[in-house]
């Protein structure tokens, strides 16, 4: 596999060499348990400790307001049902239509628990207006919820303003960051709740954080030996915490250089795309993360897309592959008004710190050939 | 570290050099996201379902029945929250007291939301008689949640005979399996849900399993994505999957004979434990786990125990590494009648498969010289 292309780095990443090391002695050598009292309970705790320190600074926060989880779905949920179960009396919740589902159907579970939910409409390129959020908080709304940047489109969405506007309100704020995280600069002074998942940042699956400011109520979705303060019980995870930091530290160490080489594949990527007929940018031109952009491609079923590229040994991804499995069009290409015939078509390319700019050129190489003999095969007609 | 002692394995294992090799592909080059369509996340589905079936098949259940989550707390968790928040009119549990305390925090957490919890008392061994049970079923009954075998003590608990009443009065049965997988045999043809951890048998923290069988309704404690066939949203933690099946692969294929050591280790430290003046065995002295062991010792403090031996040496623990930053007696000491000066004092060896006899020996000639020096430090007087 190693000549194949992987630009499905929104789904997962593979481990980097250097978080692989620094999870290694957490195995089999130093494998304690972090809450027992010998020594190598107490070099288990200080490696979680040192953790979450480190988290903690990159995020410029105070390390007892990071929690970890196992994962972002976790983290949202925790941040959701967390405060909803903390709260007798506001029952109101706002979102957008273009949250991750860990978003989403968590806050459609509490509508069948007795709670509200608004769901903002974005426009077109998947942007929320503070606005919409000023104007759709009540006198009963618990939380706000909008996520920093896309996992889809890669939209970011304004979370400084949305989170002054709640602060103002007296309403907490939580923002899945899982892909903006280590990414892009967030302005967190008016997020309480802010997720983070490791498995897409270069560290190990099954471990995240959720940072939660001081002062919020939450209540566990795990009770037990009282772990992470009581907020979350559960043995600690100790290689994947510090892998977590690890992915973290290195994320943020070659942010600039990074960032840099994505947002140019980017851009060739928007050129190299733009230039088939029938094709179409998805979110927004410039307000958007640098390492995800997504197409729509007339007259093709983005599922024949993903499986014809990885005949030739391209892994990308038609929306998210957390609902991969089912057909339905995504509901973030629905929501900023992607006509149905184009949403089936959509893919998603998303470059990780790995990424070269010869694999990019070997996509836009491909893809002209995989998208004319799929249109060959299609009823449809594209216009030209 | 090479030559410290390490008999607590109750609290956590060191991975096995088998299950880190199986785990190995999977960081970094079968990485895949499992919902994802290409080629990598096939592969990461494939590892995901085999894993599934390699447990299922040595639990003797369905594939579909195993449903993988961070770790045995959040499976506890999911186990009675779970079928809790599935359920209308059934609002009564009923558990011992000597449980984890996953089970027993989560039902004190129903509690508050309305539920009603008997807490079954053991015997001064720690077992339940089943007709305890058998009295405590009420017709509003959901659930009765008692362990396999103690986490504490090591006394496993009549889960055959309890399934079956459970069964034959309509009522679901859960069990903490968690010290018990891998060691002893299960007999759940009458279990509804049973709780596994990977980091108890030398396979990696921050992954474990619950068996659920068909039928059970069970509201998932993530919502998202819909993984695990919407039981358990979030993206699979494929390496500790793969880990959590090589774990139990080794665990099964070599379990006649570690236990037989653990066994035999336990009646080495049963009896030259036994030889010190004012020593006390907790637990049964046959029904019982073969690799956990805990005495109780006269005019000491069990921390200051702790923390001698691992000055030696040594790692053990005073009860549940779970609970150990309070200094509470142990809940379970506590229930089966040990008295508060002696459940204060109470030290839990537990052997892993790497355990030696050399390790017990060296044990065994260290302890009583720090028994002595504990006991000449104490302001309390040890009966001859």
């Amino acid at each position: 596999m190693t000549d194949f292309v992987y630009l499905d780095n929104s789904a997962t990443t593979p481990v980097a060499e250097e978080v692989r090391q620094a999870m290694a002695p957490y195995h089999s050598v130093d494998f304690g348990n972090a809450s027992s009292l010998h020594s190598f309970g107490r070099r288990a705790h200080r490696a979680i400790e040192e953790s979450r320190a480190e988290i903690a600074e990159l995020l410029a926060v105070r390390p007892d307001e990071i929690l970890f989880t196992s994962g972002a779905t976790e983290a949202d949920n925790l941040a959701i049902l967390g405060t909803a179960f903390a709260t007798e009396d506001h029952r109101h919740i706002v979102t957008s239509k273009t949250e991750h589902h860990a978003v989403l159907h968590s806050v459609a579970w509490l509508e069948t628990r007795g709670f509200e939910v608004t769901r903002l409409d974005p426009d077109g390129t998947g942007r929320i207006d503070p606005q919409q959020v000023r104007d759709a908080i009540r006198s009963d709304t618990l939380l706000v919820s909008i996520m920093a940047g896309n996992n889809e489109i890669g939209t970011l969405q304004p979370i400084e303003t949305i989170g002054a506007i709640c602060r103002e309100r007296g309403v907490l704020f939580h923002t899945d960051a899982v892909q903006a995280y280590g990414k892009i600069d967030l302005p967190i002074e008016n997020v309480d709740l802010l997720s983070i998942s490791a498995h897409k940042l270069h560290g190990p699956k099954g471990v995240g954080c959720l940072f939660v400011r001081n002062g919020v109520r939450l209540v566990p979705l795990f009770h037990g030996g009282g772990h992470e303060k009581g907020r979350r019980s559960g043995t600690e995870n100790v290689p994947g915490i510090v892998g977590l930091a690890a992915a973290s530290r290195i994320a943020f160490r070659d942010r600039a250089e990074v960032t840099r080489r994505m947002a140019a594949y980017r851009e060739r990527l928007i050129d190299g795309v733009g230039r088939l007929r029938g094709t179409r940018l998805n979110g927004h031109r410039t307000m958007c993360l640098p390492h995800i952009v997504n197409f729509s491609f007339q007259g093709i079923e983005g599922e024949s897309l993903v499986m014809k590229l990885d005949e030739h040994g391209i892994a990308v991804s038609t929306g998210s592959a957390c609902s991969s499995p089912n057909l339905e069009p995504s509901h973030v290409l629905v929501a900023i008004g992607v006509p149905l015939s184009m949403a089936h078509g959509s893919l998603r390319v998303s470059a990780g710190r790995q990424t070269t700019g010869k694999e990019i050129d070997r996509f836009l190489e491909v893809l002209p050939h995989v998208v004319e003999e799929l249109r060959r095969m299609s009823p449809f007609k594209v216009g030209g």
